[in-house]
């Protein structure tokens, strides 16, 4: 089911000063940031040579990274996002296998345009799983 | 600086019910354990196409797994291992940048066999960072 780890997020309380870590000391290729309201989230990509690592910063009063970042003040790492052929598919196979699969169990469009679904980071080790459709 | 994302580590709680999961619900190739008492963990790597997941358990009775378990006692995500050519030319770039480095700051052996460093979390959006030279 798993395909390619297409990104790992990290929530950051200062996307400016994580930015500039990322591509002044890293010495990564880091995107501009992209708004997303209606995720609420300004994101940004730092593109390694073999995936990306998604800088997460909250967008609005009711932003999921701004409720983590409540838990976690200094960020941290938020969620793993693997791709997948056919999500349903996906989907319909971890219901089978009593995966919690988070929301209303259809997927919603993602920040590349792709259907995605988040699956219960009780089920995988305290891990939140994005999956996506590509 | 960075290259690949080497592989992204989860620390678990009970190894054998992560594995399953793994192997037989999200359909990924797993490694047998390896147990490597020199860091205190036993260590599983689940293969995905472009990286890998690594699966960490305590072993023995100092291990830092066994720490963060107890602070995160479902487990999650604990540490990203990026790739490095020069691992002390990156060690001395990000020292001058103001970056702690942990331990003494010499690269130790890591679970590949090779020279390993940790950035401090705190440096990093709360994400403990391993660069490993290739």
């Amino acid at each position: 089911m798993l395909g390619r780890l297409n990104h790992v997020a990290i929530a950051v309380p200062d996307l400016d000063a994580a930015i500039n870590r990322y591509k002044n000391v890293l010495g990564a290729t880091v995107s501009e940031p992209q708004h997303l309201p209606e995720h609420g989230v300004t994101v940004v990509f730092v593109e390694v040579a073999n995936t990306k690592t998604e800088l997460l910063y909250p967008l609005g009063d009711n932003s999921p990274i701004g409720a983590f970042l409540e838990k976690n003040p200094s960020g941290g790492m938020h969620h793993m996002c693997y791709e997948v052929d056919d999500i349903l598919a996906a989907r319909d196979k971890l219901i089978e296998d009593g995966v919690r699969v988070l929301g209303d169990g259809n997927p919603k469009t993602g920040a590349h345009g792709k259907p995605v679904l988040f699956l219960h980071p009780k089920d995988f080790d305290g891990t939140l799983i994005e999956l996506e459709q590509v």
